[in-house]
């Protein structure tokens, strides 16, 4: 069978090429090679400039590929564009974009850039752009755009495709129109698949889909982002309280959502606090800035395990090979608990599992993790006495250690994968991240269930 | 500030009525009641019920609605709907279905229903699904369509669209449209609004975009699902080896791929095996099998922290108290390497950390494991006197005891995140799947240089 091939999606030549033409000041070759370009692509480029760089690189592009290329900025280099800028050019950038990209643009500025970009907005652009920043993070309406196309119910067809052509080239997309009533409720949608594929006199009520899905301006980004997958949507309307349309999500900035929400959740589960920048590009400081939190918080909580092992000082002094099986203990009661709580919380996260499921959510983890714990359980006794007794003839290791260690690791996994499936859960209910569980909390728990059915058993078991 | 709403996007008032109308048996209410809800929902419907009342529901729909419904079914449910089907039935399915999907549908059947379906299939359906099964799993030819839009250079925006009139409602997209020469290579695209917003006299070669972004049937799917997320593609033109356009790949089917591979990482970054159903839909069986080998590897692998131990085990006799410490120094490290590894496992599945950036990652590695271990180092020493030689009093815990645990937790996470770091882009390099490498043979490894470390640091500062 032929060989799957690997495509980088960075255009490493193009870089290059750019590259070597900056340096040998050919800029009419470069302009002609970057014209040439996706916007994401010419971004690659500049990503790898300084910030003057960057300048001579933007300044050589035609205007609307211009900003089609500072959308997809870094946020400092476009600060350090905009500070740059006379009034009248931030005015042209302002006016080639769309409004939800200003407001987005706008989040990430400082209040003095904020005031001047305001300042120097054309009045439609500011009444737009303020609208947008009233959303709160995350929801609906701070991703939404207001710039689709709105047909009426008694238009035709005909009708319908001039008035996409009098005012499309302005819109984010025409390929969903979205039909309102006098009260700008939203009716229906028509697709311009639709539109095509009809004949010129059909009216739009008899042709428009009435029975449209839309989420209101506060509904969650995450929530919305699955829709997408789910749905196979192209755009999604969002309305206000009053069933107003008020805007359209794009799919593309549902991609975007989706990828965020995914990192975060990624930075989450390795403890780690999540941090928007590209690896390679997030600086030393602000990497360990993400990471010592919860390295912190981890070592301090093992002063509990550290105290039940002191405590069980004595036992240890009896029969310190107990000592040796420590690690594997709580190396396979922490890998048992993650996969459950992050098999949870992504249930969580894409809104299969809900606190509603808690009690079929514990059955199930129960049911499997009885099933590990006594394969894995059998496994440890038979390899602590293969291993430990007869290859290596530690005169310590009894079948009775044996069991202790095998019946340990059984308790442990049963306490791992229910404590790893319900803290998610929990947290959820109670308004937290149920992501932020699978680390450092759910370890230190399970470890210290882990050692204190150990030692109860090494005492009973084992008379020490 | 407004207050988020957190959706959901499973319609349960819905599944409720339908259930409850097919237990009262008023199915012509129930079909009013499905006919206008999105196939997706449908399914959700469907999902929660037997076998056979899946097909009472089934029958009750739309050819057409019927078939998109089909399309989102479980293979199983797919598996037992068709075996029910008479040879009629199933042809009408099949014509209502996209290539693509039908490809899809065939790769999850066993042997015979696959003979039945080509069987049964047109001609047409039979040589495009033929054609599409040749191509690897995750390769972009297994997840395109052959159905698109293709034009003339030489045809005019009237006659385009013309022609889309005319061939439109087969196709999964009309919304860009692929410009071919008489060899079947592409030239150009022109979208839909494009055409929409131009003159109906306008020739298409003056109008298309002839820089065209395309990929090799054998370019790798979650590449490609990273390019939609790049470009804000809604279709990606798919060529072979000639450069002749085979097909298209659509925004949809690349949500999915990234949803896939998200999942996929998940898993294996928490030790378990992936597996493409729900978490609630999953056997308890299954979801052992998924989990058990990891768990015993690991298990097992840590037979070598075992033998460390128990190697020193007359220093731990000698000074009980160092034992304490090791569930601490473990967990740490396991954090530490866990949050470079997981960082770096996805810098290379999102395509932003290739095997070249090696010594980068590294010495930005270093970096942020010095400031971390030190940082760590520090307070590991203050918490110990502070907590075990001042507060508890502990005669055994001695300065030198502090020193040693906070040496050796710096060198643990030192270690670690060189360790993290490296491994997944060995395995890159090597041809393993660097998700594979996050949780044993990291964990095993950061375990094993962690307890050398602390009894060599004993042995030396402690005199034992």
């Amino acid at each position: 069978m032929d060989e799957i091939i690997d495509i980088e999606i960075v255009d490493i030549k193009l870089i290059e090429k750019a590259l070597e033409l900056l340096e040998e000041k050919k800029f009419s070759e470069l302009r002609s090679l970057l014209e040439e370009q996706n916007p994401a692509d010419i971004n690659d480029v500049i990503d790898e400039l300084s910030d003057e760089k960057s300048v001579l690189i933007y300044r050589l592009l035609p205007k609307e590929l211009a900003a089609e290329v500072f959308v997809e900025m870094d946020s400092d280099k476009q600060e350090y564009l905009i500070n740059i800028f006379s009034d009248s050019q931030l005015k042209d950038v302002l006016d080639e974009l769309y409004y939800d990209d200003t407001a987005d643009i706008i989040e990430e500025m400082p209040a003095t850039v904020v005031k001047r970009i305001l300042k120097v907005a054309s009045p439609d652009v500011r009444k737009a752009v303020n609208e947008l920043l009233k959303y709160p993070e995350d929801s609906a309406g701070s991703i939404m755009t207001t710039e689709f196309v709105r047909l009426r119910k008694s238009y035709t067809v005909e009708e319908s495709l001039e008035f996409i052509r009098s005012v499309g080239v302005n819109k984010e997309t025409i390929y969903t129109c979205y039909v309102t009533d006098d009260k700008n409720h939203l009716i229906g949608i028509v697709t311009a698949k639709d539109l095509l594929l009809s004949e010129r006199n059909e009216i739009i009520a008899d042709i428009m889909e009435d029975n449209v899905i839309s989420v209101n301006t506060l509904a969650d980004t995450e929530s919305i982002a699955l829709m997408f997958g789910k749905y196979d949507f192209l755009a999604l309307p969002v309305v206000d309280n009053e069933d107003r349309l008020v805007g359209i999500i794009t799919v593309d900035d549902a991609i975007d959502v989706m990828q965020e929400e995914t990192e975060e959740d990624f930075s989450k589960i390795s403890a780690i606090t999540p941090n928007d920048t590209e690896y390679l590009k997030t600086s030393v400081f602000k990497l360990w800035a993400s990471r010592i939190p919860w390295l912190m918080i981890l070592m301090i909580s093992a002063t509990f395990t550290g105290m039940i092992i002191s405590k069980f000082e004595s036992a240890l002094a009896v029969l310190p090979i107990l000592t040796a099986f420590i690690p594997m203990l709580m190396g396979t009661g922490g890998n048992a608990g993650s996969q459950a709580s992050v098999t949870v919380i992504r249930g969580i996260s894409l809104g299969q599992v809900e606190f509603r499921d808690f009690f079929r959510v514990l059955w199930k983890e129960c049911r499997v993790s009885l099933l590990c714990g006594i394969v894995l359980g059998v496994a440890a006794v038979g390899k602590v006495m293969l291993v430990d007794n007869f290859l290596m003839k530690n005169p310590e290791v009894t079948i009775f250690v044996a069991l202790v260690v095998g019946i340990t690791l059984f308790a442990t996994i049963v306490s791992a994968k229910i404590i790893g499936c319900a803290l998610p859960l929990l947290a959820k209910k109670i308004g937290l991240d149920p992501a932020v569980m699978a680390s450092p909390l759910i370890t230190t728990l399970i470890d210290t269930v882990s050692l204190l059915v150990y030692f109860y058993f090494a005492t009973v078991i084992l008379n020490i």
